[in-house]
């Protein structure tokens, strides 16, 4: 592209494009991450999470709409980054199913935080350029990452606590 | 390596040398990003950050020698992911100087919230495993990121109040 980026509409939409390519993503990593772990709790809470998400990817498209825009994922080199740090240290060093479950909530962790930054940044931005109307659905798809996150962080300490 | 990792001690030298790997590239990356923000807090805080990144590098280092181990980073494709994202579009949509500072808030809240997500998981860990020394050097960098964190917020929602 040859032209500048000028107008905080056009960063909007690019934001809120690479969140869409991110909870895509995380519609195909999330059984993979549910299959991995072996904690039932953990297990079941990717699963979960995996239901939320589908639905954060219909609200994302419901806020271009209401936008007027089409829905355009963005490509987003860092949740593929995330993604790729996961997939190495399975296949290089092949975790016992206790450390297993231990790195997957480290993992997990690392998603849900770049997702609430990436949300945070969207309500900012979209309460300035008055999308009042995206507002709530960009604040209950944050909600429900935060709640997520919460969760991976005791399960972190009970699996952490349970086997040093 | 054809070996199993069984040890959540392991794990947290790993986790640990994750870390120590994006501080050091965030040493090579804030002055970057401080040339490139023409807001002069925005700048000053990239500036006011690489120092303190600096110190946490050191503080790092310290919590290896504190466990009895050589400091040794780990490659981190998540830091990596998140440079990259800046980077192309940085190259790709020529942002103007007003796109560019409201960009960088969030390149940088990404940036932060990595952090977080991986000093909260190292802490658990090393609580976990009696490492006491260990966890306040942790928690003194963690509280840092948070701080940063607040600060690149509060940028976004005046950047973009100031521009919509």
């Amino acid at each position: 592209m040859a032209t500048t980026m000028t107008d905080p509409r056009e960063l909007f939409l690019h934001e809120l494009g690479d969140l869409l390519y991110a909870e895509n993503a995380l519609v195909k990593t999330l059984p993979k991450l549910a299959r991995e772990a072996t904690d039932a709790d953990l297990q079941k809470g990717f699963e979960a999470h995996l239901e939320e998400t589908k639905l954060h990817v219909d609200k994302l498209k419901r806020v271009f709409e209401l936008v007027g825009e089409k829905a355009k994922a963005e490509k987003c080199p860092a949740i593929d980054g995330i993604t790729k740090e996961h997939d190495e240290f399975m296949s290089e060093e092949k975790p016992s199913p206790v450390i297993t479950d231990m790195f997957l909530t480290g993992a997990g962790a690392r998603t849900e935080h770049y997702e609430i930054a990436a949300y945070t940044g969207l309500i900012t931005m979209a309460q300035a350029l008055g999308e009042k109307n995206a507002v709530p659905l960009l604040q209950e798809n944050l909600k429900q990452e935060e709640a997520a996150l919460g969760k991976l962080e005791q399960a972190a300490k009970r699996l952490s606590r349970s086997n040093a």
